[in-house]
Order: C-alpha cells, then sequence, then structure tokens
C-alpha cells in the first residue's frame, strides 16, 4: 500500500508499504478525511529524531476494513471517527486521572509514535472497541476529523485551566488548537475571553468562538496589556501557542488562585523558566498544568456530541479542502508553510 | 417609609414602617428594578410559618442611600446589585465549600428569613463591601436583577450536577430558575440537553437558551421517555421543578456514575423517596445533590460578567414590565396567579 | 473441577463443574487464600434471584496456573491479589470517572454476577494485565485477601464522603466493611471518628482502627446522639451497615454542606426515603453518594501500598482462620451465622 | 508596651510601642505561648525589604485583653489560637477557593506585612469572630501553637499536592514544616513517603510522623536515587525547603499524571527553571502548584481538631522550650542560627 510520510529528517514523500496486521483487538481503517497537523511537520523536521519511512499522520475519520476477532462493536463498512490518542486501555497507567501516559509519557498517541500515522491507504488501531466511535448522525466527516485532535486538546486545555462560570480566560496563540481552546473556554462558562494573536483569519474566527478581546504583541508587551485589561490577571491563561516565554509570561498574566494550562508542545531545547517573585514566591497559589489530549472513546463521544448537538462549529477551522488520496502531499506543505490564510486543510481521501 | 409584604398568612398588602437602621458594616438600598419570586408568594401563603407585616421581595438593582462607617467600597449614589443571599462573611460555616448557611441551614437567605425584604422604599443590605457589586458598565439593570436569585440559582444546579462536555442533561422544569438551568447547561459545556415542561413561552425560550429536545408529561411517562431517548440515563439531571416525585424521577433518569441536583424547594410536608433499585441498591454511584443559591460579591461579579460579555441574555425571562413603585402589588399578584404566559415579571420603580 | 456454591436458593453444597476456560486475554488462578462475604451470604439465599449450581466467591489470592496468549504481565506460578471487581476495560463506560459499571450498573462485578466465583480450585480472571497485580513483597496473603473487597469498598465510602483534614465522621455499622471506612477515614484527614455499633469484637477494632466515641441505639436514639455530639451533626457519614432507615438517619445526621456516603448494599425491596426538612427543602447541600468498590489493578497497587508501608493493618478484621480447601463449607456457614464473635474468617486452601 | 523586632535590617531588638488599638471586629491578645519561625528571621535579615521597628512573630495562643463592639464569640479572658493567616473576610477574593490572598497577593498574611507581629505583649487580630478560635479542652498550648502555621502549611502542601490512598510521596525538606507535610501525608492517605534530608534529628521525627524512606544528597543525587526507588516517578512531591533547584527536582521526581506542590518561601532573587522535557515538553499531565497557608477560624478547628483526637502529634516538632516573656530574644537567636539539633523552639510567656 501506499502512504506519505518521512523518508528521514527533512525528507517527505511516498512510501511502499505492507498494509498493517490486525491484532485481535484492533482494526484497520482506509482513510474518508485527513488532516495534517504541525505536530506531522515537525516530526518531519527532526522533532522526535530520526525516523525512517514513517508514514505521518494521526487525525482521520475512516472507513472500518478489517477487524480483530476479539472485537465486538464494529464491523468492516462501518464509519468511524479515530481519536489521535488511542490508549492501551489494559495498562494499569490509563486507570488513574488521565488516559495519554499508558506505559509511559504521551505513550498512548501510538501514531507517529510507535507505528506509522493515517497518511496511508490503510491504517491500524489498536483496541478498536475502547478507542473508536461511529460517525454520528449528523456530524459530517470533516466537523468530525476536526474533534480527533485540535478539539480534544483545545478542550483539555480548558479542562485544566478549570475554566468556571464568569471566569477571565487568556489564551496565549490562536492557530486550530488555541481557537478550539477559545470556542471551549466560551462552552465552559468564561466570561472575558482575551485572545492573543495577530494573523486575521484566526482573529476572526476567535471572535466568531466567543472571544471577546484581542491582543497583539504588536501592539506592546503582551503581559503589561493582559494586567491592564484585567486589573490585576486573568483567572485562567490557556498557552496554544508562542515559545518557551510564554511560559513565564502566562504565570504573570494570572491572578493569585488562578490557573495555567498548556496545551503548546514545547521544544526539546527550550528551557522553561520564570522568576520566582511572578509565581509570588512559590506562594501565589497559581496553579501550573500541562496535558496532552485525552483519547479514547467517551472522549470521542463526548466532543462529537458536542459537535452534533451544535454547541461549537468546527468546520470554521478549516480554510483548505483537498480533494485526492495524493493531496496528503499538497496539504502537508500547506502546513509546513504555513501560508498566512491557513487555519487547518483537510483532505477527502476518494 | 412604604413597603409591600405580607399582613398575615394568605393576606398581603402595603405596610408602613421605619426605614431599616443602617449598621456599621452595611448600606440602605433604595430599588431601581425589582421583581417578585415564586419564594415570595410562597412565603405569603405561609410557606415559612407564620409572620406579620413582613415586606416580601428579594430581588432587586438599586442605589446606594447610605453605608455605614466601616464601608469602604461604596457610597451613596452608586447603582448597585443585589444578591438574594447576602452571607455573614465573618461566620466560620462560609469557610467551607458553601456559602449559603452562614448561620445554619439557608441563614445567609435574609431577605424574608430575619429581617424584611427588598419590597421598599428601602431595604437594608448586611456586610456591603462582601456583598454588593457595582453594576457593570454594559449591563442593564433589569438583565442585572435577573442574576441576583434566578441565574445564580440555576447555574448552581449546574454546578452541583457536575455537567462537563459532552453531557446529556435533563432539566425537569422550565420557570425562570428551570431555564437559567438549561442557559447554565449549555455555558458548562452540554451536548444534548433534555427539557421537560410544557407552557409554549417557556418551551420557546428553553429552545432559544439551549434545549435539544422538549420532553411534556402529555406525551407519557416522563422517565421512559428519557431512558428511550438517551439508551439508558443522561449524564445530568437537575431538578428545578415538579413535585416530591421529581425526586425519584430524577434518579430514575440518570445513569451509573451520573449527578442529580435539586435546585427546587420541596415542601415542608414533602416526602422524598426512591426504591432502593433506583439507586442501584446504593452501589450506582449516582451523585444526589441540591443546594441554595450562592450569594455575595464574587458570586454576582461572575454572574454579571457572562451577563456583560453576551453569554447568556437573562432579559429573555422578562415577559413583563411594570413601571412606578406602587406596581410591585400587581406584579406579586401576577406572579401569585402564574398566567400561562408568565416567566418572570420586573417592576421599575421611578 | 470441585467449587462450593449456590445449588439453589437457601441451598448450598459442594459441585462439579469444568474447569473454566482462559480467554487470550485472561487467567486461571488457583486460590491460596480465600475470605466469604455477606454478599456471598445473601446471593446464597436469594438476594440476586435464582442461581443454580454458582460456584460462590469472590474475595481470593491465588497462583496463576494459566494465562491467554495475549497476557504479558503475568505467567504460571505467579502469586496474584485478585480485586473482586474486575472490570472489562475495553468498554467505554469505565472511561469515565467509576470503573465499576463497565456494561451496565455493577456489571464490572464478574464474581457471582456473569460467571462463577472464587470458591473453587480454579477460577477465571477477565483482562489478567489489568485486573491482577502480583503480592507485593512484605504483604501476607491474609492481608492482602482483606483489601480485595473490604478495604477497596471501605475506602471507597471514604472517598465518596469527602472526608478531609479535621472533619467529623460518622460511620453506620462497624462490620468489616465499617470498620474499614473507619480506618480509612483515619487515613484520610478524619478528626473525630464516632462508630456506630454494638458488637464487643467490632466496638474493640473500631476503637484500634481509630474510632473516637462509638455510639449505639441501646442508649437511644442514634441520630440524637450524634447531633448531640457534634453540635448540630456531622461533616461525613458514611452508611456501612444497618437497614433502610440508615439512610434517612445518615442525612439527618449530616450538617448543611456535609457529605453521607453509603457503601451499604439496601435490599431490593428497600424503599429509601427521608422527609423534605431531613434535606433542607432540597437546599441544604448536603451531598448524598453510593458507590460500589472500584476494581483493577491500580487500584489494588494502591490499596496494597497502603497495608505495605503500615497504614493499616487489614488482618484485624480476621477473627477466624481455617486450614484446607474444604473448609470452605465451615466458613461459608459462619459468615451466614454471624457468631458475635466474628467479623471475617478466612480459609487458607492447601 | 514591650516588643521584639526588626530594627532595621540585620538588627533585632527590643522595641517599645503603644500597644495597639482595636478596631470594632478586631481583638487585642495578651501572648501565652509563642514561636519563632524562620520567616521572621528572613524578614529580619531583610527579606521582603526594609523595616524599621517592625515587631516579629506571627506564631501565638494568647489571652483576649480586648475587643471589638462588634465581636460577638470572643470576651476578654478567653484563651485563643490564633492562625498566621488572618484574611480580611469582607474581600471578594476571600470567597473563591482560596483564602491568603485577600487584597492581593499573601495579603492575608498581616503580621510582619502590613502590621506587627505577635512578639509584644500585646498584638492585634484583625475581625477576631472570623479568625480566632477558643484552645480547645485538651489540646495544650504548645501543641495548639504548632497548628498555626507549621501544621496549616504542611498540611496545605498535602492538600495541594492531591495525596490520595495509596500515593508514593516524596517531601524535600524536612525542617518543621516539611515534617509537617509528612504527617500530613500519612493523614491523608499516603502509602509510601520518601523524606529528603539530612539533620538526625529531623530524620528521626520524619519516621514517627511516618517516611518510610529517608533520601540524602549525601548519597548521591537525590532525584536519581528517587526515581531508582518509585520505578519512574512519585505521585505526588512536596517542595519544602531546599533552593531554587528543587523546583525542577521536584519535577524531574514525579511521574506523568502526578503532582508537585511547593510551600517553600523561594527567595525573591530565585528563577525557578527547568527544562522543557522534564515537564514533558508541557504534555506530561504534571500538575505544579504553590500556596500560602490557608487561616482563619474553620481552618484551625479543623487543624486542632486532629491533634485533639490524637490524629498528629504537633509537640514532637518542639526542641527547645523557653520561659519568659524576655527569652524571645534567645529563642529568635536560636532560630536564626539554626543549631544542629534544633527543630522548632517555643516560648511560655508568663
Amino acid at each position: 500500500m501506499k502512504g506519505f510520510g518521512m523518508l528521514s529528517i527533512d525528507h517527505v514523500g511516498w512510501i511502499e508499504k505492507e498494509r498493517p496486521a490486525c491484532g485481535e483487538l484492533d482494526a484497520i481503517i482506509h482513510p474518508i478525511v485527513l488532516a495534517p497537523c504541525s505536530s506531522d511537520t515537525h516530526v518531519s523536521h527532526g522533532g522526535s529524531g530520526e525516523h525512517t519511512n514513517l508514514i505521518l499522520g494521526h487525525e482521520a475519520v475512516g472507513t472500518v476494513v478489517e477487524v480483530g476477532k476479539l472485537v465486538k462493536k464494529f464491523k468492516p463498512g462501518d464509519t468511524v471517527v479515530v481519536p489521535c490518542t488511542t490508549p492501551n486501555w489494559l495498562t494499569e497507567n490509563v486507570q488513574g486521572e488521565y488516559n495519554a501516559h499508558d506505559e509511559g509519557l504521551m505513550e498512548s498517541f501510538k501514531f507517529l509514535g510507535s507505528k506509522d500515522g493515517t497518511f496511508a491507504e490503510y491504517f491500524h488501531v489498536n483496541q478498536a472497541d475502547a478507542n473508536l466511535v461511529l460517525l454520528p448522525e449528523g456530524v459530517s466527516p470533516e466537523a468530525a476529523v476536526m474533534t480527533t485532535d485540535m478539539m480534544s486538546t483545545g478542550f483539555h486545555g480548558v479542562e485544566n485551566a478549570n475554566v468556571a462560570f464568569g471566569d477571565t480566560v487568556v489564551v496565549i496563540g490562536i492557530g486550530p488548537v488555541g481557537l478550539m481552546a477559545v470556542a471551549g473556554s466560551k462552552c465552559h462558562g468564561a466570561g472575558r475571553i482575551i485572545a492573543i494573536g495577530t494573523r486575521p483569519n484566526c482573529v476572526k474566527v476567535a471572535k466568531e468562538y466567543g472571544a471577546t478581546d484581542i491582543v497583539s504583541y504588536k501592539n506592546g508587551d503582551t503581559v503589561e496589556q493582559v494586567l491592564d485589561m484585567t486589573d490585576g490577571g486573568a483567572d485562567c491563561v490557556i498557552i496554544a501557542g508562542g515559545n518557551a516565554n510564554s511560559f513565564n509570561q502566562a504565570v504573570d498574566m494570572t491572578k493569585p488562585g488562578g490557573y495555567i494550562s498548556n496545551i503548546n508542545f514545547f521544544d526539546i531545547k527550550d528551557n522553561l523558566s520564570m522568576p520566582a517573585y511572578s509565581w509570588g514566591l512559590g506562594m501565589s497559589n497559581k496553579t501550573i498544568r500541562g496535558g496532552f489530549s485525552p483519547g479514547g472513546a467517551r472522549r470521542m463521544h463526548k466532543m462529537l456530541d458536542m459537535v452534533k448537538y451544535g454547541r461549537v462549529d468546527t468546520t470554521k477551522l478549516i480554510t483548505h479542502r483537498f480533494h485526492g488520496f495524493e493531496k496528503i502531499e499538497d496539504a502537508f506543505h500547506m502546513m509546513d508553510q504555513k501560508p498566512a490564510d491557513l487555519i487547518k486543510p483537510v483532505i477527502f481521501v476518494d
């Protein structure tokens, strides 16, 4: 079969591979809609080290083509939504509060990590019964594919930020995940939502998703702007972009007793640092959290129900639509180059 | 001064009283906008026992006319929003999780309870600095008065129901508090919202606030209808109306691991009861909560920020507007008789 | 193979059966230590309806004799502790807050429910990797068998009661689960612990586990006694015994804002009921919870670590020790008849 | 009156001042037992900038000598326990989750901050009804004085670390606050408790309070030692001592999904920093919290109940006892010099 991926660091292209084998609990899926993500491009440039002939991609809606003999809920022909995080539910770690770290840090993220991704004619999903869900009636495949990582990650940022009724929330970075954090904050009780970003397309969608204020670094120090606007700091700050400095900026923007929630991949070379006084010498009751997108069937059901019942329109994220399996390549390069008007491209495979 | 209230059980009318004295931490307020509540009519009929010459009313926006000498944040002339619950913040009980029970059950509810209410030319608010907030710019007095009890109570129902992203929520009863529970559920992440009620006006507003489904007892047993629609029960059920049976119906409608949240005043003669099997013999992990509207300045700020930033339009509740202080009487009687098209009346005092 | 169980309602005895088959994710265990529970005797008397030739028992430490080919962490010869609740971790329901209701109410409880129990030469455990743990060094099999249901259930009562530093906790019923609720309350921050019970043996152990006060119905109404002692109610009340009235008594004993937590199996014929005023007309912020023992490997690890590091000595529960597989019968009848000096019997199989 | 305090940076001595005035909600206290704290010595060396003639001290049990006319619960002659944190309960900030930041960061800490401390013949307590508690029967003044900061702070570290049944907890630093964090961890469900420290006296008490393992930097890198012992990290790490590096060490010692809780005052010149990979590139779901000792009457009641009912013996902290008001000076200098056998000195005033 054919797949698109990383040949070696900084080289991507088409790869010919065997179709993956289906374990007894697993499923093999043929994609219907796919979306590239900056994690894919980041990995292609060596972000997680050297890989050769690794098929990329981790956001997909597809058709089941094969299931293992212990699978009960799915059969070939089913249209399914695939979370980007597909934990091994038979590990002890997922029996706790988070499911992203089944056998170790982020190891529930199988695509790109321990196996090939979704940019292929066929891809593998472990523990189908626990990880897949049927595409719900009334939800389009393109709306659904935006829930698999963008929405689940952005909304996890909101959960970790402890957003409560009437809170003032800052979202740093309004790429697709940050935009979902804006939408999620609105859906979780935020009053004022201050989005920090500059790209006009993103600013427009941020407002549609519920941002009440836009802050740009072009108008001066963003921390000072937020402190001025909020009379001493926000209740919740969600880091969904930026760089290593976003960490200490977020702490500075938060008032005592508030929450900082990170959903941005920092670079492995980054050093995260803050003056002790920003954190109230350790006494400020500012809580700092950072987490990876929760996965599994229940998570997908919850996210998809919010789409189905009209709580959030994920398709606002989609700025570019490609048709045809081979267009994965164009979509990927677009994601890599990030033209000014891009938020998120999708590929309709057939 | 003049006030409108309960002369004795089942008799209401105008009362002449001394203007209340202002303690050192307190404020005296002249009302701008008032709203009667079914708690007022309930009390007038003896719901909390015999009272004579008790001024009714507990929802108000007003003007400060006097402050005690220890008050720092307010001065005569300020336009303020008054929460219906005004705790004594110097008691130990409010240092815990809830603030409604300062010196005992519901004792933070001072109006109608330990003193006269707001249907007067002047009324008293204890601990002004901790309980009052300025009317925020951009929020109308009529929108604000709906936050003081209706919104704070309805939203408390949502908080106690533990509504999380994508949850299916049932709201039993869609009077003004139930409608706020619908709006609050939407604002706290609900996917599907099933509202149980029949009055056309309320059904219409329930849909505008985010109800996706309407269930009526006219179409059969409401529990069966909800179980059919939800494939075994809702995640969260909020009781905002009905009668003693609503208690066991709510438990029946909830799936294992779900939450039942009551914000309905049961009658003192009610017996709340359920078959053990409805509660899974005590093993179902269905949590049952019931609570009184939280009060205080912070609560008001949070609620008002949701209005100010456009998250909820509380004025949808207002179906009737009266002008003139003396119209308290008409508004009160309307609330008492509940004509079919009534949700909530307000009185503009001057 | 031989097993001891329920021949029909009210008839127990030895049963000859095929050794259970081992699924690919599963394990077959030979018991080392077993303990009967009042759930076993309750089922034998028809508590969950008619069953014929059902092997009883659900508390066990044993030796692995066979594992399915997908099992990675265990091999024949391993000594393992078996939680009484062994969820199917590939269901969506266990991805939420509780794991006891995998495919429906209490369905994670497989023993006695959907298959034979542990009172057999060989018994079956589903999803071995996710449900079994090795017996930790330094923990005796008899101490470990007390964690599988008694401790996990009693401690779940404490978790649901939200016991926090300095809280006053009432435990109604001091059979083995109630005693574990006493021990767990002490281990979770309780200040005062009031245990309600009368059997001298249990009273003695309750005090050793941390009870500071003992209340007996013989000295008058238990609710009044508790209200007198606590100046208006306890922070937390755990129901671990009694009858249907314990439900409303627990609510009456709790102060506004407090927690009632049930871990007692009510009878299917019970009606749970309370006057509305006990619950503050629905306004008291008294939270009522009831839950089934959480299971799985992580739970067992946590419980066993508390034994291993000396936080709780579960062997205080064991009043009678039997030696030999065939002594299951005697131990079972003892559990059924509950002599005055019994807390918990165990059987050492070989 | 006489008081002992900071004359200027690095100069301490006796100060003659007016007895403080008593506001209407307040009380004036004469001390019975006092204890110096490293915060006092830190301030004396300029830790919070220049002060002149500032009376030090913030841990006290005393006798009420005067109350304001609005005080209801106390009268001259009462023996009271004084929390080190005495919030202004009429501010909005204390109506949220934490009470230490009434009008700004740590501003609920009045002693040393906005007014004189407790090392005086008379000291002032704001809002007596909400902040003071009577010394409970059965609790000695010296046991009680240890709850006012040491226990409340150490236990706050445990609360923020989210210690749950069976968790493995690391406590970095076993001075008096760290020792209370050890004791609190045991009282909140910890299984294994690893204490990091070296002073023999403290090691001994740490073990008595429940530490199961002692780690010393003298045996190598403490992070490596903890990772080796715990197979990949602890569930909870409490920072109660050390230096700026303790921050990143704590993150390194914590496993994915775990909690880091700081109760150590970092220096205003410290920079807190960690490599992004320690925090899983921001994806590890390691929560970082830091907080200031909660105060108020309810907190004191909860802490004192744990002492009263024998859950923790705070007097193990007391290594040196001084008698006579004028011995404040010796006790202070001892605290400043920290001899090897010191944990905590107390002064019996009369």
